[in-house]
């Protein structure tokens, strides 16, 4: 489970590199991270940077398209977190792959911890981004195991973290929120150097009077920790939800009932009106409902349904500036209605946390219906590795993509074999190595 | 006033460039910020490295003597968040001091805003850090002003300090504290360059529904920033307090009174008990009683009263490891008694905010006694140009400073005629430049 994180966030990270996002945060690390550090490689180009940079900028990338994993047991996404932390410390300390998946499991199993004492739920209604508020805790422990902490480092890492917590869901929307994923990645990771090097953090900080529950919880229930950290293990019991689309995940049962309506053969063009009916809550996510950015389609339920009845697909290319001004799309898009319902209107009356359901009527008074439940990929139902190698190799061919995209997956998919990861990411680019003379990047840039 | 500032900031984070934690975060910061990036200057040792890092690092030494002004209205301390990030980007875009002085001012503002609206007091009482959950806010200001952000951009870069904004105060006491004011340096620095490379933010996060003031307020009342910003300037009307002394403000009053016994003559073999009384609250701070290392003894009040009537005086050697365990010091510590009141028990029945008295009773049954309320160096009783320029001199003879501290002094004292302000620092050490090699740092090292 622990390899299919690695594969899935690295595929992502690696097809999101060079949104422009991720660009302007590298603009700014790079200078700051220096050249003379090339502790651990950035999945947008090669390059080598320092550690804490590279979780940093990773982080942001694998966050940049929304299309990285979820878990609903932490309100956020687990893996974009922990493995670019992960993975620059173990290349920088030139760690195994099998030392990897066991941090992130460690990593997985506090953030589940902590999101079950907070409560998360209401934690992230207050308006905390649970991704990067918890997500750093996950870090600083996992950066904590790779790295050989003692009990009592272990204690000071998460207390530092806990004071570098951070993230607010009102910035939700905005190009700033992938880089929340980067600074819990980058946080935690120094949370627990700073540790290492000897500096301490009150040892009870999580559950002190003033401490993180308190700060951050609402009516947190303490006693959930040790139960949860005592489950073998979070990363098999709880899981992750693989996106098969990058798009919010609530759009996503939305999306497969309208990518199945497309595939029965639907002519858009009779289509008069369209009514999208999900569970309560359900429209919370998808909040833009006339997007004119693939930014905004990410979290438009209505752009998602319309573009899935007119492709008959959703991908990489759907949430793009070019496509979302897409007239045949656009034209589909005020037909949508949608509306929350406990009881779907189609279908069985029970369903597993979500469903929805795309109604259609014809200009000629004909209905068509077709249901999606909680989206194939999810944690109780995952992609076959053959589905997961095929959104990877999707991943990889992203214009401007540097990686051997064959290579890259056999030696991720090796991860656990591996003695020392720096090979799986310093061996996998296409170009021998990362050029270092602006002639050298232009022969090199000109050969792709 | 702004002058001010930077000099005492200055002085007290080349006196506190030594400190096990400043060592601990420099260990861990300068490979991270390469060697190839010489953009601001270390005050710890002249080294430069990148804006960031320098922000951090500089920002740390700062706060590990606890010896940087403050200002109780904004609970907590301006001029270490504000400067270390001033003076980096100041260096890095080669600015002029007054550039420098006017993005202080800016700074100072937004943080007397923000924290006036927060309240910042229940903010504090709830848990927060102010010196970083505020300060991040200022410090983002500050460098937005300094690189000339547009308004729109300036939004994004509070927006982007507020996902940052983090801080606990339940890690105050340990040595992770001083860091809180460098990562509030360093990431409200990174808030501006990420908008100024184009991430943006909500540019009403602040005040929005789920936005800073949300998360961080309790009662908050957004009309107070209005009223704030519109002083004319918060620096001089509300200014800072600037210690005497390198230990919490709260045991200043109780100190100074200590002293006026010792220089009036007291033998303290002949001491059978010391009371010292306090106004309510003035005993929050001050948490250790039996202190056994320098950090512990900076929040101890029976450690200063007893170090202050042994020696006659209170300095930067009075709270280290070494003078703690001084054997007349500690026979005094236990005779020490404390308690808090309304009323005081000598002097006047009023006083500004804050008083102390100490009353001793001697062997054979005599009394003497003496008081002190808002200790000198406060907002309305500020140092006179010597006596801050002599506090100074007194960083610069820390063992292993590397600074001519006449020469910095006098550049500093100059901020306002500096057209570039990169040569305030570079041009102040003792050696001509920092040393690059081994070797060239060990001769270095025997010539100081």
């Amino acid at each position: 489970m622990a390899v299919r994180a690695f594969v899935d966030t690295v595929g992502v990270a690696v097809a999101g590199a060079h949104e422009p996002v991720v660009s302007a945060a590298k603009s700014v690390m790079v200078p700051e991270g220096g050249s003379s550090n090339r502790a651990a490689t950035l999945l947008t180009s090669g390059e080598r940077v320092s550690a804490a940079h590279a979780a940093l900028i990773n982080g942001t990338a694998g966050h940049a398209l929304d299309f990285d994993d979820h878990l609903s047991d932490v309100n956020g996404h687990p893996s974009v977190v922990l493995v670019p932390a992960i993975l620059a410390s173990g290349e920088e300390n030139r760690l195994s792959g099998s030392a990897m998946l066991e941090a992130y499991v460690v990593g997985h199993q506090v953030m589940c911890a902590v999101s079950e004492a907070l409560p998360v739920r209401p934690h992230w209604a207050h308006g905390w981004h649970a991704t990067e508020t918890v997500g750093v805790l996950g870090v600083a422990a996992a950066v904590a195991r790779l790295e050989g902490l003692t009990i009592r480092e272990i204690q000071s890492a998460l207390g530092i973290a806990a004071s570098m917590a951070a993230g607010s869901r009102q910035n939700c929307g905005f190009s700033v929120k992938p880089v929340h994923a980067g600074m819990a990645a980058m946080n935690g990771l120094l949370a627990a150097r700073f540790v290492a090097a000897g500096i301490d953090a009150d040892p009870d900080q999580l559950e002190a009077p003033i401490g993180f529950f308190h700060l951050f919880g609402v009516d947190s229930d303490l006693s959930k920790v040790e139960s949860v950290l005592g489950e073998r293990w979070t990363v098999t019991t709880r899981g992750l939800n693989v996106k098969r689309y990058p798009a919010c995940y609530a759009v996503h049962p939305a999306g497969d009932a309208a990518v199945d309506l497309a595939k029965a053969g639907l002519n858009t063009r009779d289509v008069a009106a369209i009514k999208v009916t999900v569970q309560p809550t359900g429209l919370t996510g998808p909040i833009h409902h006339r997007p004119t950015t693939g930014n905004q389609a990410k979290f438009s339920m209505e752009y998602t349904v319309a573009a899935a009845l007119v492709d008959g697909r959703l991908g990489l290319d759907t949430f793009t500036d070019t496509h979302v001004i897409d007239e045949k799309i656009q034209h589909l898009v005020p037909l949508v209605d949608t509306c929350e319902s406990t009881t779907p209107p189609v279908g069985p009356g029970e369903y597993e946390k979500w469903y929805a359901t795309v109604q259609i009527t014809t200009k000629n008074g004909e209905t068509v219906h077709a249901r999606g439940d909680m989206p194939h990929g999810y944690t109780h139902d995952p992609l076959t590795d053959s589905e997961l190698d095929g959104k990877f190799a999707e991943c990889m061919a992203v214009p401007g993509v540097v990686w051997d995209g064959t290579e890259l997956l056999a030696r991720l998919r090796n991860l656990e074999h591996c003695t020392n990861v720096r090979e799986v990411l310093a061996e996998s680019t296409r170009t021998p190595h990362f050029p270092s003379s602006p002639t050298e990047l232009e022969s090199a840039t000109t050969a792709l």
